[in-house]
């Protein structure tokens, strides 16, 4: 599996970086600055366009990685081999041929929302550790949080009714598939279209047929009954090949107990009002109606509002590569450094770049109704009103507590979504979500722009 | 290995699809359509906004995935189980168990522009084989593309200045980074900061140093020093954090031999400009700047239009994501069956969603001067003047003729690019490039229409 097994072994997760923090390595190796330890923090400094909150995920790969991440022997030939570290000293490639990330990390759960500035993750080791998995941690934490972010949005314009990830054909590669349906049932789809998905992560799986399994068959009853003898409890069949409502028509025509038809073009909300007629007079209440072919949340909130009467959506493209918002720019930041046992706050300057300083912990309060009422960003240590969002993922490079399964995570993003007030998950020009600092941090930001002007 | 490495085996392939390819698959085998033989094709119905050619890439790993393709027993357990397979006989899985991939599958080679409604892929198998690769098929090719053809306007934006891919972090995953990053060097990139990239594929590997680097030294000068004593032929500076022209001066004093300088934030025209007579009054001619930082095509074109001194570029979420048109509407077509040795063409009339019927051929003719001048659509078996785009890739499920090597694709991609006249090739509104249906296939699209009316 030369191409496709990419990430199979732990011994090439070492690779799985940007050059530059394999360059740092040896600079600062070779610098004796091994085992000076650092502070990083993952961040995002502004929420994408329509974006009122973050929902975070991914840290379970995050961690996977983080816990087996080690360098082969064709690994470290690789590196050897590369101009840019003729000048490097064998012992660095011995060092890395130890390698193990052995720090702390303490990050949100998943399932847990998040605003602009707030750090996700945040990684206490050795400055060549530290700064090591950066690039990994980011992709993996910015891909799973940009869906589930995305699939958030599109449940709540469902209202209750159901919707599945059908974009494996039109994500980032079948891995990102794969990764992206985990994220899309996180935000709150019912499930995915993904069988391997479906298989690895425990996600329900869901699946009718194509139109060219209409056009396979000489006529389209043909088909249908061919499904229904196949499938005979879990029929649904897809009606729009060549005329939709001469197909629901048929299908009424199939058995009184098909689980029901799917639309996949045309004018939707027509449609699935004419279907829907023709369905209940051959008495088949039961019988859903299942939408595909390019939806979004604003077209599901469009159809909605127009009473069209549909029960289960089927969202690809737009959901599986976030269409609106294709990127999350999370950052990953050197916050602080230690010396001599002491954690030395640092700040970067650059213009449109700046960074609080320090190692942070992020409190969110409740009002009384156990609606959100505003996040604060501390320094470690400090005890503010609220629940600490950042808990212990790793230490000394070892699972901490046990990570919740994926029904927790859903079952807390579920609760987290709903705590947040109206104006802040709105789908268009939500609400900014307060996120104050703490006196202490403010203070000592000041205090860094001051020392260092 | 559990989450991370996905696809690390082939019997794990079987699953790396929709789960409607299966039901499609078992409704096919019970009703005795085992050996029906069908032909699919793979085309985009419509170019992205603002795109007026793709580039194709991602052959190489559809054709490993189609050649290593199986169920392994955890994969068909897993299958048994579902409870919608709950009346499928036992035949089913023996079927699966045995399952290889035994068609024959034609394709542009990697490297090769395409247009909208041009065949990509054309598979030719029994009708659950060719089925069934759809999902994989369509995320591979769909995603490289995308890369691929978004890298290829970069490029074109940097005229002849380096563009070097630095998107993983961004990327929807590592393995889209790293299949990204594969994509982009197809695309004119030079090369990519993803090593794992570099190393599978044999691409040039850049990096430098980031801003931590520098932080996690006293004083910027030390950590300036530090780097070039590690590299001291490959010493690119990262001078922005805390300010550029002083950075710049810095830079000047390290060594005379610096092979360039970082830029990563703020006004790149006026900083290049400021940087660059820095590094010349200080005999530093040979010394590059390299610029980083939220770039794309538009803005490469902007800052060299306007005189900056700019020698290469990194670009990340905008390439690695495509953000300006995140998705490939690929599809995957049935466009005729055999009965009775005889192909019988087919074609789906579903509302803005019509198909050209039968097995293609495409045609590429040539102006006098070199240039594309036009394709045409034929029926598989017409000669028409220009080069046929679809070569064998597969007869019988076994590789046909070697696919091209990485460097191969990549000068086909660059002589493809050059072949292309400018109005097609423009950033924004580009004009369409002429694609003609053969007096054929336009009577057989006809025919069809008329005989299904």
């Amino acid at each position: 599996m030369e191409a496709l097994g990419l990430l199979a072994r732990p011994g090439e997760l070492g690779l799985a970086t940007d050059l530059y923090e394999l360059t740092m390595a040896a600079a600062y190796f070779e610098h004796g600055m091994v085992d000076e330890v650092a502070v990083f923090e993952m961040f995002v400094r502004h929420l994408p366009e329509d974006r009122g909150y973050l929902l975070v995920a991914g840290l379970e790969q995050a961690v996977e990685y983080l816990t087996r991440l080690s360098f082969d022997a064709s690994s470290l030939a690789y590196l050897r081999r590369l101009p840019i570290f003729a000048a490097v000293s064998d012992d660095f490639f011995a060092y890395l041929e130890r390698f193990r990330f052995t720090g702390d990390v303490n990050a949100f759960p998943e399932g847990t929302l998040a605003f602009a500035n707030e750090p996700l993750v945040q990684v206490r080791a050795p400055i060549i550790e530290a700064q090591l998995v950066e690039t990994f941690l980011l992709a993996t934490i910015n891909h799973q949080t940009l869906i589930a972010t995305k699939a958030a949005r599109v449940v709540e314009a469902a209202r209750g009714t159901g919707v599945i990830e059908f974009g494996a054909r039109r994500a980032h590669s079948f891995q990102a598939a794969c990764y992206g349906a985990r994220a899309a049932v996180i935000g709150g789809c019912i499930g995915t279209s993904n069988v391997l998905a479906g298989q690895r992560f425990g996600l329900k799986v869901y699946g009718t047929a194509a139109h060219s399994f209409t056009m396979g068959f000489p006529h389209e009853m043909d088909a249908f009954r061919a499904f229904h003898d196949t499938f005979p409890q879990h029929t649904i069949l897809l009606i729009d090949t060549y005329d939709t409502l001469e197909g629901a028509r048929r299908a009424t025509q199939v058995a009184p107990d098909i689980a029901g038809v799917r639309l996949d073009s045309g004018d939707l909300l027509e449609l699935s009002r004419q279907v829907r007629r023709i369905l209940d007079e051959a008495g088949l209440r039961q019988a859903k109606i299942v939408a595909s072919g390019d939806l979004n949340e604003d077209k599901i909130a469009a159809l909605l509002d127009a009473g069209a009467p549909i029960d289960l959506w089927g969202v690809g493209t737009d959901l599986l590569t976030s269409r609106d918002a294709p990127a999350l720019g999370g950052v990953y930041k050197l916050v602080a450094v230690e010396r001599e046992g002491q954690r030395v706050p640092v700040r970067k300057l650059s213009q449109g770049k700046v960074t609080y300083p320090d190692a942070k912990q992020v409190y969110r309060a409740r009002d009384a109704a156990g609606r959100f009422a505003g996040d604060a960003l501390a320094i470690v240590g400090e005890v503010l009103p609220g629940e600490p969002l950042l808990v212990p993922v790793l230490r000394r490079g070892q699972r901490a507590d046990p990570l919740p399964d994926l029904p927790a995570i859903c079952a807390r993003a579920r609760e987290q979504l709903a705590a947040l007030p109206e104006p802040f998950r709105r789908r268009r020009g939500p609400e900014t979500y307060p996120v104050s600092l703490s006196p202490r941090l403010q203070a000592e930001a000041e205090a860094m722009v001051a020392g260092l002007e």
